[in-house]
């Protein structure tokens, strides 16, 4: 790269992962199904406000200013020369899933504070500010919606709407954040970046299959949740002759059956689908089922494509519902078109990687991230970081090792250097 | 027949109808999904205690002979001249399911009934003691098991296993036999009859179908019941590959769509399968389901076809285990080989039906029937009656109309008086 100002820089690996470790025992419990110690630190928690607590302890350590928006996101900047141009960003989230790990999405967080600390350490002045930050309830597992901070910072949803999507319990967001002192009074609507780069653990299994730690991310995949109800007609399993049912569970099987075979067609690109929801009720052995409700969760990187498969879905459900004499019924639960993520800015992570002698592959992200919400406002990419197990997340199984973290924080790193000089 | 003695004797269709519409009052209640009145009448029940001494009482106005045996079964008789020979047995039950109608089971009681008031009324003596029974817990609804009085009658299921058998509640069979007065002296193992006849609904489509209100029953299809677990691997659905995928769910539904390409494929006969019970837990859209639980209900009326339909089942199962890489395990639920009825019988009824000019069809039952047990013991045949709706049944909107009640039960009355005066 023509405009790499001075030498590679390294974070400190053992800081890094000391780091980790200590984030994860806050929210910390015993997960009986793994046997393992997991991590529950559901956004606006007495966990969450300890662990952000922590976190902006650390970046006031580095140095950092720290500022707290009215959604509860945390920025923390170094200044750079020129503090008139827009800044190079750096975040993701440290809420969890009730059954989560160490790594997903604090990863980015604390790999940022690190990335901020390495360059304090190597006495790296850069012409831009960097910032790292955290967003709020990235994971929607409290409140119903996923990125909803990022998604907040990006103008997609409203504060005043944000502010009062309530929990189980009917406890608002913005009664959460009042209680637990991260209500901010920076705007929600921050200035807009010179660029954001997201460093996260891949959730897959793409990157170990590859044997690189390192993916460099093109986007995230367009998602469609839909949801199928069925209604045939209870009948007896024995008197009942096959060709006078009207059998709703073996409707809503078939259509099980036809996705994967979609899948596999290859007719709709690279179409991931998903039954993980199919209800008919208590159900009885010997009782034709009478009604069945489905949810049906498709992503594919092809908007033109995932329109293709939803349009052959819809029209093999509707034959399939004539040839059975049922009623279907589709309800829309949710829709996001594929989000690119800036080529220019997956050119920099790519030369740094090569720069760094670090293997790599290009790969779209199946889950959403902060990112996708960001990228709505300024150039956006992601790094992932290859996860054991297939790359297994949600659970305290989770694991992405001290080697590959570093590698993708060094990537971090050197990409945000680069960025930063940018005139 | 040669040995048709006498006249042709017709039952009263109007004292018979009364009489299944006095019965549908004990246990009557509203029933909200059809908005008709159904009958809810559990075995040994309060209101299945009242409708038993309803029927007893009737017996007793027919001049009969009323006796209980040990498991609750209750047998009336109406001597012959050789009180030495075995009887000849009409019988069903009167328990109904939870949502139920008023003609399951109680047409065969109600309708033997009536034939003794018609032999009485034509004054007509037989050769032979006639009886008529009604039998304990035919549905299995609240002990369990079903033709639970019949088969420990029939010797297949012991008289000290049955008592001991228990409600949700933990009562068993036992208690509320003492509690509602029906824990009779009689052995359950009674003297063998010369010949049993039952008179039952169809509970399918197939006599109204072919325009006719009479079917003769040619046996009781083989029934098979397993239970399938599929133990797969929970991953999310956005960035777990297909090829990576052990989705229990998936697996689940194509084993449901296999079963009904076997039925239509002919190669298994008269094979009719059914999934009523597909249990993937609670389910998220998000994630790949881990577990998947069904039910597996095949009706044969050919033993060996069946026998071929499991092995392949088994072979297909164990090859899509296999293809998705997940563990399955079976659970036998019941297994009843086919039970043909006595040709003998048949051809008496089939003749019978001729001679009152009534258009028949000869029947399978698809469903389980006292008749199943009992022709273990005996010669033994049935006599369908169609029901309108597509022969709906276990619901308040069974119906026979009056014609079809009587019409089967002047055949049920003329085979058993041919019967009764055979030597």
């Amino acid at each position: 790269m023509t405009d790499l100002r001075g030498d590679l820089v390294r974070i400190d690996r053992e800081r890094l992962w000391d780091t980790l470790m200590e984030l994860k025992e806050i929210g910390a419990y015993d997960d009986e199904a793994t046997g393992l110690r997991g991590v529950r630190r559901l956004a606006l928690t007495d966990a969450d406000a300890e662990a952000r607590r922590r976190c902006v302890a650390w970046m006031v350590e580095a140095g950092l200013e720290v500022r707290v928006d009215r959604i509860g996101n945390v920025y923390a900047t170094r200044p750079g020369r020129d503090r008139s141009l827009p800044c190079v960003l750096m975040g993701s989230h440290i809420d969890t899933v009730a059954t989560g790990g160490a790594f997903d999405g604090t990863l980015g967080v604390l790999g940022g504070i690190e990335v901020m600390r390495a360059l304090n350490d190597a006495g790296i002045e850069t012409l831009r500010d960097v910032e790292v930050a955290f967003f709020t309830e990235e994971e929607g597992v409290r409140f119903g919606t996923d990125m909803l901070g990022s998604a907040v910072t990006a103008g997609r949803i409203p504060l005043d709407h944000a502010h009062k999507l309530t929990d189980a319990e009917g406890k608002t967001v913005e009664e959460e954040l009042v209680r637990i002192g991260f209500d901010g009074p920076e705007p929600e609507l921050r200035p807009v970046p010179y660029a954001y780069i997201e460093c996260h653990i891949e959730q897959g299994p793409i990157l170990a299959d590859a044997g690189v730690d390192i993916g460099i991310v093109e986007g995230v995949q367009s998602i469609s949740w839909q949801r199928l109800t069925i209604h045939g007609e209870a009948a007896h399993a024995g008197t009942t002759p096959i060709v006078s049912r009207h059998d709703a569970g073996l409707v809503a099987a078939s259509v099980v059956v036809e996705l994967r075979r979609m899948c596999d067609s290859g007719d709709f690109g690279q179409l991931r689908a998903t039954v993980g929801s199919f209800d008919i009720g208590e159900g009885q052995t010997n009782v034709i089922p009478q009604r069945a409700v489905i949810t049906i969760d498709l992503r594919n990187p092809d908007d033109t494509l995932m329109s293709a498969a939803e349009r052959h879905l819809a029209a093999y459900v509707a034959e399939l519902a004539t040839q059975h004499g049922v009623e279907v019924a589709w309800e829309r639960m949710a829709k996001t078109a594929m989000v690119p993520f800036d080529r220019g800015i997956q050119e920099v992570l790519s030369t740094t990687a090569d720069d760094l002698g670090l293997p790599y592959v290009r790969a779209m992200s199946g889950a959403g991230h902060d990112a996708q919400e960001i990228a709505a406002t300024c150039p956006t990419a992601m790094v992932f970081v290859a996860g054991e197990h297939g790359g297994i997340s949600h659970t305290p199984r989770e694991y992405s090792d001290p080697a590959a973290c570093g590698n993708g924080t060094d990537v971090l790193a050197n990409a945000v250097l680069r960025l930063a000089n940018q005139p």
